[in-house]
């Protein structure tokens, strides 16, 4: 259980770190969409590790391979499934591992669950699983922006521990995120970062921080009030990333040292057409629903559970141990790689609302 | 769409703030279970306004009445139906409402979505529409104490603007909580937060805050890795709250600002016997999963829309006007309400994951 | 579990039959769509017992409130709950039945199931139970042919053990249904198969046979491949009715006397415009997909199983018992009243696949 | 949308019959199920064509790859992932279907659904899809046989036209069906439905018929009451399957010619020990939920569409042509490959219904 997301852009995804590969089906995209391996190839590569040296140098070509629902570059209507074979298992890094339950991790919850943890590498508790959720993300992008052409996500690092980006959200693109190795737009915030990345990589420590993400072009109307609010869906979908801690929407906790009468948005008309609001504290959902507005969200993560220092922990027979792990292919701040899986999760979401809304679109008035 | 929570213990909720009543449909309650009209009533007075003079005054009795799936004072495994009338439906309170797109509210984006909204008092997109999500929660607690006696889940008024209570969370009890008239079980900061209260309401304003709530004796194992990890349930039922901004789970974005090595929980024995974690900074989950220590998290909830202040905004005809709403039965402050309603999503939360992880507890080693 | 049908078009129903009210809750339903008590009881009635001396004597008012969902004489989008109050719960009569098990019955299935059942009248196993769904369906059906007001659904009984009617299928309408007491438009059949109905009932016997539902109108494409097969999902409904047996779709068992080069049905031009086939042996629905033609199906109903004969059963101390129920009220044919529950559930299978169909109205080409 | 299987044990299939893969995602297997590729493939196998001149002689491998899920031939509780890649695709044997809508077939629905269709051998609305479910199956099976080791299921072509087989059912294995090459283990009957067969296949033509399916030592109490009987899902499973055209339950539409009092089946103690019925008409299932007594069900098949004789139909340009296709490869008869799929989609409604089952083994009297 647990591993379809949506409804009716609906994402099933499958594999362990170190099985034989990894993948999605997407049941529920439409028919003739424009997709290919590049589209996909190109988000996947965003989200690949081993970009740099802030990064795990764990090497994945992370190739996919589309095996159903196109035909001549479009596609079908039928269920889309792409596989990425692995191709780097060194499952003797991860050997030492095999009977420990590793503080921070899921190996222990994993072996109550099941009675039984895959033998290296985390399984399906692996960063490596989102790998079959960026590949679904593709697919739901090129569909939405094949009828809202301008609609964009854009995600970033906003913040590594208490060194805050400064970003002008009016201009931002993701051509900015990405001229920068750590997905920080901010230059001068960035170098900071990197610093501290690199000190705790020294240290054999680990960072924490928050991604924002910005939505622009928005259709009104979508969200379904009352359990499947966009923002509840949203904040399912940002708390499903391993390591996510928190989520805020719009200002977030911010509201919560407000006065009613400093935190509400006000309606207006822009430029006597559009009906906008003059701030956009809610981050663009009201009651659930989307009001045009930019989605404006913050994804708060954890310093990752790998850590190379000594830690007590216990194995699996219970006793005590003194656990290091080997120096591994680890990232020391996983920050940098959650900005695309956030704008991935975003993507799963907008998808199914759009087209929840649309099969309502039947009004009588 | 969207009125529909939980899989196994499937809640549908139904209901607008003036309409002729409002209520749920609980499918998936196991049989055999005591309940009662005492049972679901003692919750839903937690939540009822009118309780105190830091809450609306709008008199609401919210009685209910079971009228299905109980026998004899026990459940039969079939589907519960509880409605609660409403009997204090003074539309002309709201007679001014009627064409306005309140600011912070969902009259906009309801109007947009259905291209109708309810004539008065916000209809489905109510705090109102919370009675139904209590009165579930009742079942779902009297399911989940039924087999787990030691189980229970505290929540409370943590925060109010800034003043944070200091509570000790080893020997909190609800009671504790409910001497409180505002539900925060700390005097000194109760006080303060009460103060707070009464100046904003004499003012016209409103305060937002956080709710903090914390469940022991859970059993290991509870939540659905990938998708449906408990901490994304979670955060889901919390961010489908009316005026819910933010959800934290364990130390949330207190992580953020931690190295790893500082943020871990390391496993030990209890006693050489219970497998537990020296510090709980993950809240109780791991990978999606329960390791057995309490669970703990915090919403945030932004100040009420509802301000008795001049406000700009637009009406039903797109035309700017000038909005105070005639003094009327809304609180100030939504927080100390929030408490049995927080409560009451980790309830249906909860139930679900039971069922979900009795499903597969087929077991062949 | 068990109580939802639909995934767009979502219906809960509820009720025990003799516990306080029955019902459903309707999420889904477009937004500004006409209903009243008139539209939802005129359904109703057709399904209420008591309406000739070919069904059961017992008095049921089945009068229906609406609760929530609608204002004004228009739904808003939000559930639509809908309450029918039992009033004629003379539960002495079934006194006798409390410690047995019945013949044909449910209650040995239920007790092993849920190691309760209610104390009289079948609880959920009851055709009672199907109030909620009629009610259901007349918001399905109003939703449906506010969009599509051509579109009908006309079902009767075609068939009572070897009475076979014949019938014009192209002049067929509900009124000729309606006009025969046991809802079998051919009168001369109708005649033989009411004679025997009556002897069976002197013999306190029951009777079974075969109703037939025939749609026209149909849009084009609905119906979701592979397993939401548009007669899959019907075969489903129709199989979820009590005492149903069976399920043929189009030409049904027919098909298989038949070659391919006798059964395949030729498309060919109407008028030169629409695309239709030349014959309709499918029924309307190719590769769970319909084409437009009429949608044409059997359902088939056992001899319902109470009788007033002696027969031997066990009590639920697990003893021999010899069993006569105690001359009551039952259908000792239960065809004439499934006509408008074969309809009911028709409507539900249709309105739901109007919506997902509607979901994927995203073409790009 | 419609590609996905069951609640708990939820299968989601995707492939073209020409793309390049086909296969299944299981999600909700149980851990510690020991599974390999020899299981999945002896069930494949039985599905394969070409296995006799009855059967079409398109050479399929089918060789599966399990991807995830597994370690170490036991499953790990995550999504099993299971890919059977095409290799026989001799697209041109289908050019001359490309523009042609062929009768009987779903070309037209789905060109109209989808405003696109596979270029060659029918997409997903081919036998070919079949592949995924018939893998699935295999872990379905082998999960319900670890924990009910008698239980088993087998299916056999009951009739083919007017040839019906005589069965003991007490007595039959599966190995007395696959003895027979066209799965018919009456041998007498056998031997004329393959004379028919083979006369059929000499003039170009198909023929239907009937499979039925019994399964012997279910537990009780599993289905779930309203909407989701045991029969209606299994319904639902059947008219799922490519041809299929009629469901009976148990002794299905010979019930309709019968009184209450013939049909009705008697409770009585097998050995003074367990609960039975002295007959089994209802076909093990009361009011939804198998009364421990065999599941008992017969599925239609209409004459396969493809036949060699010429028939009228349009083309993609509307225009009206003459249609032969070329001698290529198709079974005259789908009843012998049908088998193995009734009882695929059993496995899949069985497998579901006992997780279902087992969530709400919270019993509390």
């Amino acid at each position: 259980m647990g591993n379809t997301f949506g409804n009716l852009f609906r994402v099933t995804t499958f594999g362990e770190s170190h099985g034989v590969a990894l993948g999605c089906v997407v049941d529920g995209c439409p028919a003739g969409i424009s997709l290919n391996t590049d589209i996909i190839q190109a988000f996947l590569n965003r989200r690949k590790p081993g970009q740099s040296i802030y990064t795990t140098q764990r090497a994945e070509s992370d190739l996919c391979e589309i095996v159903s629902g196109l035909e001549s570059g479009v596609t079908l209507g039928s269920p889309i499934a792409i596989i990425i074979r692995n191709n780097d298992k060194k499952t003797n890094d991860y050997n030492d591992l095999a009977n420990i339950f590793r503080p921070g991790h899921a190996d222990f919850t994993t072996f109550v669950k099941y009675g039984i943890v895959a033998q290296s590498g985390g399984g399906r508790a692996s960063a490596r699983e989102t790998v079959g959720r960026v590949a679904a993300a593709a697919v739901a992008k090129a569909f939405v922006q094949t009828f809202y052409s301008n609609l964009d996500a854009v995600a970033w690092v906003d913040r590594i521990v208490d060194i805050q980006a400064k970003v002008n959200i009016e201009t931002l693109t993701q051509e900015n995120v990405e001229e920068s190795l750590i997905r920080c737009p901010d230059k001068n915030a960035a170098d900071k970062m990197q610093q501290k990345i690199l000190a705790a990589k020294a240290d054999g420590d680990s960072l924490g921080g928050v991604v924002r993400c910005i939505a622009k072009h928005i259709p009104k109307g979508l969200g379904e009030p009352v359990f499947n609010k966009f923002e509840a869906e949203l904040a399912r979908a940002m708390l499903s990333l391993p390591a996510s801690k928190s989520f805020e929407m719009g200002n977030g906790l911010a509201a919560t040292y407000l006065c009613g009468s400093e935190n509400n948005d006000f309606f207006t008309k822009d430029n006597d057409e559009d009906v906008v609001t003059q701030t956009n504290r809610c981050g663009g959902i009201q009651g659930g629903i989307s009001n045009g507005m930019p989605i404006d969200f913050c994804v708060g993560f954890k310093p990752v559970s790998t850590i190379f220092k000594a830690q007590k922990t216990l194995n699996k027979n219970f006793e005590e141990v003194k656990f290091i792990p080997q120096a591994g292919r680890h990232d020391p701040c996983v920050l940098p790689r959650a900005v695309p899986l956030v704008e991935a999760m975003f993507w799963l979401v907008l998808a199914d609302f759009i087209l929840k809304n649309q099969a309502y679109k039947f009004k009588k008035f």
